[in-house]
Formats: C-alpha cells, structure tokens, sequence
C-alpha cells in the first residue's frame, strides 16, 4: 500500500492556495495550564467544512482532457457542498448524486453552487455515481478514499506546523479517515515530536477499535448512525487504514453529551459555530485530559454546518463549561 | 484636533502582531451577484472583540519607567476584558472600574485575567478611575478616545487593503467610533476609491445623526440604551467624531429586528458567533442595499460575546435570511 508523502502535501498546498482559506490558529485563553490549547478553525471554509481542500486537489490535478466532462460525487454532506463549490469555481459541471431521505435544504444547498442533484434510493448511490461516471467520461471526487483528496485535507497540517512548530499533540476528528491520515502525513513529517490523536464518538468508534486491534473492524452502518455527529459515520478505507496505523498514534472516544457541551464551549468561549462532528476534537480535550499528551495542543474543528434549531436546542440544553 | 495617520497604524500594527490575530477575510458564497460581500471576523480575537489591537497599541507605549505602576480602565464590556487580557500578556498591574450593575459573568472573567476589579455606582466610574490613577501613578487606558487606540483598531483597515486592495465598501460598527476612525483613517489612505460606511443601531443613531448635522448631537444615556446592541451605546468624543466627519462616508442605521436577523445569518451561513453589536454591519449589508455602493464589500464583525441563552433565543424566535 503505498501512502502519501509530505511532498504531495506541499504540491497540493500549492494546488488549493486561492480556493481554501489559510484558517488562523486561534488561542484560547481558558485552556488548562499545562495544555495550551488553540483551535484550527476549518469551520470557516467557504462551504462550512475542510472538505473543499481535498475536493480542490483532486479536482486541479484533472487532466485537461477530461475537464469538460465534469466530475461525479455521492454524499448527502459537506464533500457535495465542497465539490459542487470548488466544480463553480473552476469551471467544471459537477453532478452530485444524493440519497432520497437528503434533507430538502441541504438540495438546495448543492443546486445554488450550480450542480445538478441526482436524488436515487440510498443503496443505489455508488451505482448511479459509477453509471454517471461511465457514460459521460466524469472524474469521481471520493470524499476520503483517494491519495490527491488525502493530500488535499492534510494542507491543514502544514498550516499548523508553520504557525506553531512546537506542537505536542493534534487532536483530529475521524470518519472515513481522509482528514486524519493527511494532516498525519504533515505533522509527523514536520514535527515528528507532535502526536497525533484521532477523535471519534464512541456511539461510532469503529476506526479506534480498527486501531487498537490493528486490522479494521467492521461496525454496522445502523449502529455508526447512532451518533449527534453525523459527519463522523463514514469507516476507513483500506487505504486511509494503512495511513492511520502508520501515523496516527492512537483514536480516543467521546460521548453524546460531551460532544454536546464541546458545541457549546465552542459557542460560547470561541465564538464558533461547530456541527456536532467539528466538535470532537474540543470534546476529547475537554473530557480526555488522562488519555492525551500534555503541552501545547491544536484541536481542528471540521465543520459547523447543522440546523439552526439544533444549535439553538443544543445552547438550551446543554450543561456547557 | 490632530487627525492620526496611515503611518501611526502601520507603527501599531508592528506593536501588537503577537497579541492580537490576524483575522482572514472570509468570503460570503451567498452575497449578492454585484455586491461581493467578505467578512473580517474580529469576534475571533482572544477576548472576542477587535478591542485587543487598541488595548495593545496603547499599552505597548506605555514608557518603561511607567509600567510597574500598571493600567486603569472602566469599562463593563469587551474593552475591560481586552485590557485586563493584554495587561496579563504584557505583565504589567490592572485595574477594571466597574459599575455595580455589571453581570457576575462578565467580572468573573475579567478577574480570570488576573485583573484586580473595583465594583463602584455607575457615576463615579470615571471618577474613581482617575483617583486610581493619581493615587498609583498608572495609566489610564481609554475605550476610544485616544490617539494610540485609534490607531490600534486601524490595524483592521490595514489588513483589508492587503488582503483586498480592490476594496470598494467597508462597513464598520460605531460607538464611540474609534473603530470606525482607524478604520477610515487606513482604509482612505491605502484604497482611497473605496467608501467607509458607519452603521449604528437606529435606537442608538446619535452619531448618525452628527455626521449628518455636522457637529456632535448628544443623545441621552437612557435613549442609547435601548439597543440590543449594548457594545454600541457610547457616543463618539471630540476627538473620534473630527475623524468620522473627515474620514467616514456617511453612517447608515439598523433596526433591532434587522440586527438579530444577521446575528442568525452569521450563525448559520457564516459559522460566526457574533453579539448583536458585531452584527450591525451584516445588517447594513442584508437590509440598507439601497443606501450602500455596489461593489466588493467587507463587512467587519466587530465581537462575539453574548450569553448563551440569549444567543439560543435570537436562533430561536428570529426569522433570519
């Protein structure tokens, strides 16, 4: 299996500078003593998510041949949002194939960066994406299971080695594993003394129980849906694996309510909206002090794309430190 | 009255380039077609408000021989915050005159930076202040109406003109308006072409009304206090309003409705917490299009501390774009 390198990280850097914001490292002042924390605020994005830098290098490293033919996603998420923007920007039709319980905003969301919705039963989707993808020549743009999407999603490691080289710990949020196995590849490259921890809810541990057995272990989709972070119900690929065991040091798990009370820390003492799956990396920080390094940690919150009426329960209920 | 210069914002912004963050631009894919709208999130300073950079210019020149004897400020906002939060960084004695009508929130994390905080009647704030002052041979650190905090806050309009020299409108919050000064004061010597517009809550349109009459009209406290906006209840001074009326295009007011219609709208479609006065200036954007240029837009979001349930309400019951 062959993994990334850091020199993919830097060509793609390079790649996605005028479509990704650089996102700043910001310091927060309620941080426990011994453990700095700052956040890297991918939130922020254009499309309220990380996603755009992968789908950015996968889609800039299209030969010009296939460009018009356009490119193929399925994802009900934040990878449609981010190749349906990233296709606007650089010309290219994009077609996004979406599961028929997509809730209608998130539609709509798609179609106002200008790409066509395909809405198909939920186990046709990698059919109809691969029949698309057939018929019309189209590049498919996988949400993690690709080395330029990989590549992509690891600029945010470089960002972080470059504004704090001292690092000690980064604490990432992990799904398909696309997001962690970059900035992983960065980090260690560039701050070899830095650990890198990957952060899941329990109610979709998959990936630390992967990890901790050394072979990947298969959770049932029904029970990874189970979690508030819905972003975070994807499992690894054989590939992302490979980059997780080699570079990731180790997966913790969050619960429910923490996660919770980690978007309204956010909220409240950031200034940051974060979806529930942004949130886990503030979560483990907050609620998993014993099994994290100590010193100076950066924890990426994702993305902040949910509802406004859950933010607003979530603010309501929650007991929020 | 000497207006300050470019040249006073370009020396603050090398004083205070490692406290205060550089904030990015973040573009708006949901502004209009001809009014490209960029947002420049100052509610991600460490103590949530842009009042850390004027804090920080006004402290760093502070002569040694003075330092030990420490700051004084009153303040029950976010400049008490910004000057207890730069005095610790900068290791130099605070003190916060509060009026006793201040939330035990907000004195609690104001005492969270270290500062010592005297709880005095609202009338004698400036009062105490001053004996504090004579008493201790320290230096008072003025919200806005001071040639050093000026310039602080301009390191704003410096960063716009570098991050987007093409600038054609900059909307900024105004109270006191020393943001709305420095601000002006970069902006129109930088990117001359682009217009500075003010925006103030209706309820709290005093200075709306002196640029329009051309001299200062005094509104009474109680009037200005009626605003949700509560960061924007001051009124400017002699010295900030010689910089509105000479620098500032025209100032453009807000409803209460209108104001928590953006706070939503930043929430949801910018991932930005942003209390109500931080979000006066989307506000313009959203609902004064008529009043405004066409063109490429920044808007600044000037703070993001608001209490939480007030936040969950505003998400709750608003109706937001």
């Amino acid at each position: 299996m062959n993994l990334i390198t850091v020199e993919d990280v830097h060509a793609a850097a390079e790649r996605i500078k005028d479509t990704a914001v650089r996102t700043p490292l910001l310091a927060c002042g309620w941080a426990d003593a011994d453990r700095s924390l700052w956040l890297k605020p991918e939130n922020l994005q254009p499309v309220g998510a990380f996603k755009i830098r992968g789908a950015a290098n996968a889609m800039a490293r299209i030969p010009s041949s296939a460009r018009a033919n356009g490119v193929v996603a399925y994802s009900s998420g934040n990878h449609a949002q981010a190749v349906a923007y990233v296709a606007k920007r650089f010309g290219l039709p994009a077609t996004i194939v979406v599961p028929e319980n997509t809730p209608a905003t998130k539609i709509e969301a798609t179609r106002s960066h200008g790409a066509e919705v395909v809405v198909v039963p939920i186990t046709d989707r990698e059919l109809v994406a691969e029949r698309l993808v057939a018929e019309r020549g189209a590049t498919l743009i996988p949400p993690f299971d690709h080395p330029d999407v990989i590549a992509g999603q690891g600029t945010i490691g470089l960002e972080i080695a470059a504004d704090l080289p001292e690092v000690e710990a980064v604490l990432v949020p992990v799904s398909g594993g696309g997001l962690a196995s970059g900035v992983a590849t960065a980090i260690k490259a560039l701050c070899p003394r830095a650990a890198v921890i990957g952060v899941e809810p329990a109610l979709a541990g998959d990936a630390a129980e992967s990890l901790a057995a050394g072979h990947r272990v298969r959770w049932s989709e029904e029970d990874r849906a189970r979690t508030i972070a819905d972003g975070l119900r994807a499992a690894p690929s054989e590939l992302t694996f490979a980059h997780l065991k080699e570079r990731v040091d180790t997966i913790v798990t969050v619960s429910e309510e923490e996660i919770r009370a980690a978007v309204v820390t956010l909220a409240t003492r950031a200034r940051l909206v974060a979806e529930p799956s942004g949130a886990v990396s503030t979560a483990a920080y907050l609620h998993r002090a014993a099994d994290l390094p100590q010193g100076r940690t950066v924890a990426i919150v994702s993305g902040g794309n949910l509802e406004r009426t859950l933010l607003a329960e979530i603010l309501t209920q929650t007991t929020g430190r």
